[in-house]
């Protein structure tokens, strides 16, 4: 039950689930102050209040003559910023939690192509296979290739929290710059898929990238897929 | 027939139309100068020459003491550099080509919400819808969304060719900025699917952008679908 808690927040609940949940979409309308005063007999004062706190919780955007509606997408990826996945969650509301698959060394290292240029790290490679939540809901699945010459003993930490925060906590590695390639794909992997939760095959991104601490010195090689129908990606072109 | 033609270049035609048809595909490996001797009777001499054309070309890069390798997608978009699909075609190695599909005004402008905020369009808009080619391949479909009083004698310009020239050369304009949101879809609407000659649905990329003449003065507006099996986007995080 509610008890205790103040009306106009548990109204603000009830739409922030209908929002999480998929009932109130990207882009619709989330209901009026009017249909909120109806609907649940407030005030309009509370009304207010209501749609401003959703707004202030960045689930919505109030547009001047117009209403107020959901926010684009579950979640955005600013493409052109460094940015972790936990704090990306953070920023957008979620509380971020993060599940260890796997985990292995690789001696022979690992390569691939990014941008079309050949990208590689040189054995021992450190591969961590993770599945990343907001608010239980996974959102991420991710391979993390690791230098072992810059993390020797990473096996041994704490996996399942922020990797960027690791490096650079850890051992004292500041991350310059990331190229990401990605490409538009569709996920039915069936095993895969029932990580996702997912019953039926989705559009998904599948991010492939490389880290570096320094002009062409690699810490880490990515491969991920993001469900597309959770994240958007902003780009921004000057 | 080839006749005519050197040989060398004939070859180097057929292992390209490989990969433009996508017989070989982004990241295998193109054949090797020894295979290239072995089917096509040439000399060494030649098969590097082969080699080197077709990576001199862009089809493919040569990774030292690995092989020469398909380029990892038949195009790659750089997300953060304001490109055109013209200029972006021709430095892909394709000859880009355009056809209007529709044209018309819309009096009561046109908005969007993109990465979360709302953009808007004061009426009248031209509105055109194209469908844009690589050599001849489907690539992309465009809605371009534009603001008659920065053109207003567009509708009378030639709409199958550049639009970033068009908005420099024909108004002086200069673009000062691209936002952008991608969106992973699938593409399964049959009429779409005719377009892109397709049979049967695949992942393709959604992307909303705005156009900046100035701070806050918005050019245009677009919505895009960008084929996923023909498409990557390259992103840049510093």
């Amino acid at each position: 039950m509610t008890h205790g808690l103040p009306k106009y927040f548990t109204i603000c609940q009830k739409i922030i689930e209908q929002i999480k949940h998929g009932k109130l979409l990207p882009g619709m309308k989330v209901p009026s102050e009017h249909e909120i005063i109806e609907k649940y007999h407030v005030s309009n004062t509370t009304a207010r209040k209501i749609l401003q706190e959703i707004e202030n919780m960045g689930w919505a955007v109030r547009i001047k003559g117009k209403g107020t509606f959901v926010r684009t997408a579950n979640v955005e990826r600013a493409a052109t910023r460094i940015l972790g996945f936990t704090r990306n969650m953070i920023e957008a509301g979620f509380t971020p939690s993060t599940r260890l698959l796997s985990a292995r060394h690789l001696p022979g290292g690992y390569s691939a192509i990014i941008n079309d240029r050949f990208y590689a790290i040189k054995g021992p490679v450190y591969m961590i296979k993770r599945l990343r939540f907001a608010d239980d809901i996974p959102m991420m699945l991710e391979e993390r290739y690791i230098s072992l010459a810059f993390c020797p003993d990473i096996a041994e930490r704490n996996l399942e929290g922020s990797l960027y925060d690791l490096y650079n906590n850890a051992y004292g590695l500041h991350l310059t710059e990331v190229n990401q390639m990605l490409s538009s794909i569709t996920l039915d992997d069936p095993k895969v898929m029932a990580l996702f939760h997912l019953t039926q095959p989705i559009s998904a991104f599948l991010v492939e990238g490389v880290t570096f601490i320094a002009k062409e010195i690699i810490l880490e090689m990515e491969k991920s897929i993001y469900r597309g129908d959770k994240y958007r990606f902003s780009v921004r072109a000057t």
